[in-house]
């Protein structure tokens, strides 16, 4: 496993990102294609109010192949009834039509404002002739599905010979418009449908479904994977930890490119008594108000930490067991404060990264969650936001 | 039942608040007191990590009587070990001597930053000769409470003869020093303990239990009753009205007054199926971060609302039966839209008051929940703070 100081498409797959007209300016339409059909697996927001390309995606993807995935920004297609459906299958058609491939290997995305119409005319007329603009390049396709992200997002690992590319926009579960979390996973390594499915399904469970940016959880949640095999075999275990590893990365990436982030915030729950405690604990960390001020305030307060645990009132907690750092820094342990060299804690908080261990010393079970800090930027994007 | 104008204490309670130096200015310790033992109850917080003051609270409010409370703010004697135990008892020892009451009638809180020893010797120099300064105003024992509360939270109502008076501080379930949601209930109506209890118990489920203003629950959280009888005995049901009333006020009040707050935030779930789920759905409305913010940015965003009925997975909903409603005006109705006055309810929004309902139309049970707007104000107050 080798990671590529420049992303790259996989062998076979090429993407880009256009303006169809949906903003004013900018991107807000992409493609990602693979030249022949690629094995295909896919999770989606458990929201009881799916959008329409969640709907008629979930459809799509039992078939387990896919060809293209379109995706455009600004209008999510959400709350939008029997017209949303139809105009979401509209996307798949005209990408059809244009790539020369059967409908239903054509999957869809849409990120923006909620209960508004997809312009669909728009986005049928930027698909068409959009194949004559696809290179290998992922940071074009990265950048038509941004909406509040800051930079676009993509990395590349290699795994023997094939090569595995991972794409995503936050900021985070949910941002302004419900612009949603949307990540795309490419691979030229051969690979069955129901493998995929359930690597990506245990990959994503301890990745992006850890990471939280304000507890708000989209209509629109999408993660893709496609692999087409032009690359041939590769060793199993390599593949799985190089999309382990690829995951955490873009998990670490969309959660310090939260709304109004300043650092990365992680946390860390081990000697848990089971996964659900440790995973629910870890959540109940990155998302406290407190604990998230905290961090962006540098300062290492133990009182919140312990109000976090406190908190978990369905969980095992023991006070006389607990053990807490932070970053690095043992401060806490058989109930009590430890003596530690508080100015130096601070300078380490001072960066870019805040990260809070707590051993509950109760059994072998643990689990990191990835979040940000809590700034006046986050007020500032959603407080000023205007829904229509 | 009348609400007073300017509230008092009822028959045989007095209180006050004065400085005893653990503030540099301001007051930082208060005692409540009543002339007869008063028939008792109380509700603590649910943290594995209680302060000191709940876990010796809890001991003496199973006797059922009290003659006084004390309080101190700024050092919440939470996390201080044994030594916080005793302190805490120091605090009672005191009052018994001052007051001449048995000690274990009378019940102590603490209030402000944790894992720092009580400095008990000053709030001992404080009790002693408190006794000269007891009168007749609730506010002043409020105002010795409070820590980041804007202003003292009093009020009184008549019911019969009988007067029931509720002195609370918020700012919220939490605020930066830890500094707890505390209410006490006076009553000089005859009311027995067992009764007191299960009245202030169903009362406070359905209003400081659906309190939240950031989600972080305090380690010292506590809400005490007394009843001296000194009016006699009034209509019972009378007397759970005003109790319900007085609780919902100052539940408004402290939710209004949360760290940062401009508005008051109200989420009604209607039509729920049951209990829990209307509860549930309630607190996850008033606690969503992109929800507190749409209120600050007095937006009107039904994308928001439905964004958060559709992350309580465990819920029962139906998105063909849900109405919603902002201040009054229905806005989504039949999977859609409804066509509103968008700027009249700007202009409604822009008020003191942020008012969801939402029917859920599966049933008969209905619930409230109080919260606030989030604002740059409470970023500045809790990155602000340094623990130490």
């Amino acid at each position: 496993m080798k990671l590529h100081e420049k992303p790259k498409m996989p062998k076979g797959f090429t993407c880009t990102g256009i303006n169809c007209g949906i903003k004013e300016t900018g991107m807000d339409l992409s493609l990602f294609h693979s030249e022949s059909c690629a094995n295909a697996a896919a999770v989606f927001t458990r929201s009881h109010f799916p959008g329409a390309p969640v709907i008629v995606g979930r459809e799509i993807i039992k078939k387990g192949f896919l060809r293209s995935i379109v995706v455009n920004s600004r209008v999510s297609n959400v709350g939008t009834g029997e017209a949303g459906v139809q105009n979401a299958r509209r996307m798949a058609t005209a990408v059809a039509r244009e790539m020369n491939v059967p409908e239903d290997e054509v999957i869809m995305s849409s990120t923006g404002v909620i209960a508004k119409p997809l312009p669909i005319e728009r986005i049928e007329a930027g698909i068409a002739g959009i194949s004559a603009k696809l290179v290998d390049d992922p940071l074009l396709g990265a950048r038509g599905i941004m909406t509040t992200d800051t930079y676009p997002k993509a990395i590349s690992l290699s795994v023997e010979d094939a090569t595995l590319t991972i794409i995503g926009k936050g900021s985070g579960m949910i941002e302004p418009n419900m612009a949603t979390m949307l990540v795309y996973i490419f691979t030229d390594a051969a690979v069955r449908t129901p493998e995929l499915d359930k690597m990506l399904r245990e990959v994503v469970d301890t990745t992006f479904n850890m990471l939280s940016v304000d507890t708000d959880t989209s209509t629109s949640d999408t993660c893709v994977a496609m692999a087409n095999g032009l690359a041939g075999t590769v060793d199993r275990k390599e593949l799985r930890k190089a999309l382990e590893f690829g995951c955490i990365a873009m998990t670490k990436m969309l959660a310090a490119d939260g709304e109004g982030a300043t650092k990365l915030l992680t946390a860390k729950i081990s000697g848990a008594g089971n996964d659900k405690e440790a995973r629910y604990i870890a959540k109940a960390m990155i998302n406290s108000p407190l604990i998230k001020t905290m961090a962006y305030g540098a300062d290492p307060n133990i009182g919140r930490i312990l109000m976090v645990l406190g908190k978990c009132f369905d969980c095992e907690i023991h006070p006389e067991r607990i053990e807490i750092a932070i970053n690095g820094q043992v401060v806490y342990r058989d109930q009590q404060r430890v003596d530690f060299d508080e100015e130096n804690v601070r300078k380490l908080l001072a960066g870019e990264r805040v990260e809070i261990v707590v051993n509950l010393n109760n059994g072998a079970y643990d689990a990191i969650a990835y979040g940000c800090d809590l700034t006046e930027g986050y007020i500032e994007e959603n407080a000023a936001y205007y829904s229509s």
